[in-house]
């Protein structure tokens, strides 16, 4: 009978878990009590490099309908193709290296120069499989869509279906991070990042996606018939066998041999020439206004294109819609910061975005405090990790090394933030008598909160903070 | 052995519930046999007023999308500033008072006149936390973000994350209500109204959440530790303390002694010197063309603006973004009708919106026809109660007091709506055949259903209309 | 004993059940392992024809946030108006007919002519309920909105709330297939198709919404009193009984005995008169510009008008919103396609749109792949089948029967699509050297993968293919 009315209280147990499972998780997704700095959950090893994956089902990127990775691709590291089911805003971290991506339908303006030649680089006239054994391989005269080069600070929006590519062409690691946005109308599958490989594969299986187990992963050409790669590609069979053949153990960045001759423009600011052509105007080709020319990377690092700079402070740049037109179609927008030790950000919040924000440099000390005025995270944050800010929380952020440099990420073409304290902050919009009844203080302790702090943005701070774990209100 | 089948049946009805209840509820939310008319499920009491609240997760509203909340400020009560995760329309039902937005990175264009004086009014020129004790509050010179003077009839735009207070500065209870528009792309967290509290509290925590027990809500300046406060505001620590320290009583109305004196422009239509200005253009400063001047306001009760007007039987008013262009960002619309007994809003659908019909004066007779054609709401509804009319589903409305009045919120920027009976509705645009054969009725028939009506939207109508509970259709 | 074991057994397998329900259902809606050729689950029979309904909540169809409908109209059979909750877009598979809706607020611009005329035609002048006896019914003047004629390769598109009839004035049966976009904004209720008649009935009840029993659906009018539809449409209480009443056999598609006699425009290509007028253009009264005339109509079944033509291939023709504006608001496009036997569409994906593919003449051989590289469909799809093709997932298509015809709708107004092989693919804007280290290939194969295909979207596919059952990587 014991074991009845066990099974009894089993059931019940199982009938409370249930009704808290959906009576919960679907409608309170944003019931965060608390928000914890977060690390890669998942590792995909690769030849030359891995891919660091956060957990997306996590409280805080459930919340804020992102997800989050990191890819770290080492010297002569090539990452291949893929693309993804949704718009992505990457930023290099580290390193200098290559970027292309495939946009459809549009030509490949990136020609080798000589030009095709008549008697050499007739392949538009060659017949299907034949062999041209006699041609060194580097003699071939290639051509293919727009490759950039990419350095620390380059900020590059991806829009869904679009396959990319990296190579690092440095000596140190190429160190990129990428926002995904999951619940975006680009994205028209379900709340999971699925990136799609052209090239490449992924031995694990897509670990992040719960429920199930995993099958490997490969890349899409391997999935269709052999035939079928045969003869849409016009290539013999053991050669699309060879294509469809995974390497398990290169992953999906893989170590180049010898010289990788993409072609490519010099670096940015070695290239005066350019700029006289586009001087001349007029009689370019109209390339330039076309889809296919949209501009989407840009760098926000260079602290002389800074929205907020204060040479004792540091400086802040914004990336939206209007610096970056298509991101007016990712609905993702983008903000760069790098304080010194002891600058403060005055305490703010996102109006109209989630916002996650990755630590590219140093440490912080970072308060946050949700709808309910309850300080949901209250610690450090340090180099490689990630915090999630949903719309509407509040933030303060103070440097606690030489330097703290971090990159938000945002789910809104145009985010809007609102300062708790400043110049241009909600306090200093106030009349005097809200904020004195608002606060049970007299008109002239209100005059003090409204007018004593003439900065907008950044701040002096020091002293120390008094700092625990997150507080509940009343507690 | 008894006891082992009834647990068999218990935990078969447990599969049974489970089964139902995770099938039905998250693809079926629409699914409404019956539609009540819906009272406020939570109250808020504060010092000088209350906030009443709808459940948003009544089924109706569930389908809607929306939340709905009544916000009933006392004379002198100050409803404290708050922000939303999502957008919000409110009406004022009744009083008068002041409303201020604080719009992020605005100016303040209020001015306290005469302007700062160069002995008296240097507030920018001040060290952090001196004492100003030998100044009068009252001689401060204040300056702060747009005040609106607000009057019954005023339906009053606000983005997400936009702070907004209320002043009532009359003799009456101002009583508004809003609808929040959960399941737009402006709410980026879940499906739950989220108030940020900038002052003030409420103790009771936010009731509305279900799923758990809730703490109760604080202001979010409370929530930083009072070191961040302090050099944010560059305060000293004990007025910090003062401002995170609440004051459980009061709540978010609190009661304003003495005069509230912030800086308002005179009433609309009070300002023949403002239009003069406005007339002679050109030379303002550009002001009234940026974000941070954007018309938020418009009075929908006075019927010289009416939309339908027919002395005999009421009017109908509408807004939308044409009259309000950021209603377009917002996704909301708003409809006011004024009806007199026995005046019928001749029965239509919305096209493109679900709305939700707040009565704020009398009593009408409606009835609301859902997919199915079954008539899933008949009864009376009276002043103070809320209608939830989900897209497509036909409504109609009859005044049965000497006045019906309400407000209608859609959720799109520009609602359609499609009448089934008049010169504009559905029958009249189909040919006689189509009308004919889908009646079975004869064309002679026919001519009278499409011809007979030649209002577009009110007519007049007498009688009983025999009326029950909801009926469902064969039964 | 044994039995409260097997009890626990078997509430264990519930809670497995659950959480596997639960967990796998919301967050893996495109978790697909396979995707099935899907015929209709549900039909309708009504007088004259017949609907037949996809089952919406299929895995794959849940993923594109789709439903799909087949009507069947036989000759003379009148589809009785109806709207939905949702954007809609049809495309007139076989026969011809008549096709009218009803835009809500606009004028009734096809009039009988003789025009009204002073003795006649004085309808308007009438008063409510009179007889008209002494009339034939063939002798009134009729006035109502536009009416088209369409014919097969018609893709007509239709916003959510704006009623639609079609009639069959062939011989032969008209077929109408149509997608509805469950997931986009345009429906406001939750994600299920819901039809709303204005006329007929729906005997079976709407049976496609899962989770409980369904009542019989009748038309919305029905719904209400009938003193109510009297008062409204200004007709005897008699009238409005039998108007209420449902003819249970009828269904939604009734017979219609006798001539058919809505004013018409002759068929398009019979009128140059027409074509003259616009020509003079600027005497216009401005009608064509305004919301009520806006074209919803193309017919992609020209050859001459395709996007794609090889005449030993066959044709593709898209419809996106820069063909057809409205298509911008619906969020919706469509492609046709027609190819001769042994013609391959060479792989692609979709960039930025999940698509539903309907095939309306022939078969072919299908391969889809998905994110993890698995090939999820290699099967025949014939006439009458559809087939649902997620976002990202690669498509290659080979006509195995004289001649395959198919249209795809795709739930973005710009939908692109992305190719794996031929002149503007993916490996042709891809580096050489990229395509090398990508598939572990020397670089003279790879110039041989990116330039032996010349062709852009059609070629030419002999030999048999390998085929069998969906395959997993490395199976």
């Amino acid at each position: 009978m014991a074991r009845v009315s066990s099974l009894l209280s089993f059931c019940f147990t199982l009938f409370i878990f249930f009704h808290g499972y959906t009576a919960q998780k679907f409608p309170n997704e944003c019931q965060l009590d608390q928000l914890n700095a977060l690390e890669p959950t998942h590792v995909l090893k690769s030849e030359a490099g891995r891919i660091e994956i956060w957990d997306h089902q996590a409280p805080q990127l459930r919340c804020s309908g992102v997800s989050f990775a990191r890819y770290i691709i080492e010297a002569k590291g090539l990452y291949l193709p893929a693309f993804y089911n949704t718009a992505k805003l990457s930023f290099v971290a580290k390193g200098h290296g290559l970027m292309g991506r495939v946009i459809p339908g549009c030509a490949e303006t990136y020609q080798d120069s000589p030009l095709f030649q008549p008697g050499r680089g007739g392949q538009y006239d060659e017949g299907q499989g034949q062999e041209q054994g006699q041609r060194q391989s580097q003699s071939f005269r290639d051509m293919h869509q727009k490759v950039e080069q990419i350095r620390t600070g380059d900020t590059i929006a991806t829009s869904p279906g679009v396959a990319q590519w990296f190579y690092n062409d440095g000596q140190q690691p190429l160190v990129i991070v990428a926002v995904f946005d999951l619940a975006s109308d680009q994205n028209q599958l379900d709340r999971n990042p699925r990136p799609f490989y052209l090239a490449g594969n992924n031995p694990e299986g897509q670990v992040w996606l719960q429920g199930r187990e995993q099958n490997p992963q490969n890349h899409i050409i391997s999935g269709f018939a052999p035939e079928i790669i045969a003869q849409a590609w016009k290539i013999d069979l053991d050669l699309a066998h060879k294509i469809q053949k995974p390497n398990e153990k290169h992953g999906n960045i893989v170590r180049v041999e010898g010289q990788f001759s993409a072609i490519r423009p010099p670096l940015r600011g070695q290239r005066p020439q350019e700029e006289d052509e586009e001087r001349r105007g007029g009689e370019g080709n109209g390339l330039e206004e076309t889809i296919c020319s949209a501009r989407v990377t840009e760098n926000l690092d260079d602290p002389s294109n800074a929205d907020v700079y204060k040479p004792q402070l540091g400086y802040i740049s914004t990336l939206n819609s209007y610096d970056l037109p298509i991101l007016r179609f990712l609905r993702l927008s983008a903000l760069r910061g790098s304080i010194r030790q002891n600058a403060m950000v005055l305490p703010q919040w996102n109006a109209n975005a989630n916002a996650v924000l990755y630590v590219t440099e140093g440490e912080a000390q970072v308060q946050v405090v949700n709808d309910n005025g309850d300080r949901v995270f209250d610690g450090q944050i340090s180099q490689g990790q990630l915090l999630s800010i949903p719309q509407g929380f509040a933030v303060v952020k103070r440097a606690t090394s030489q330097r703290f440099e971090w990159v938000e990420f945002k789910t809104n073409a145009n985010a809007q933030i609102n300062t708790l304290a400043g110049r241009t902050s909600v306090v200093r919009g106030l009349p005097l008598e809200v904020v004195s009844n608002g606060f049970g203080i007299s008109l002239e302790e209100a005059r003090r909160v409204k007018f004593n702090t003439l900065e907008t943005t950044l701040t002096h701070s020091s002293g120390p903070i008094s700092q625990g774990r997150p507080r509940v209100a009343y507690a």
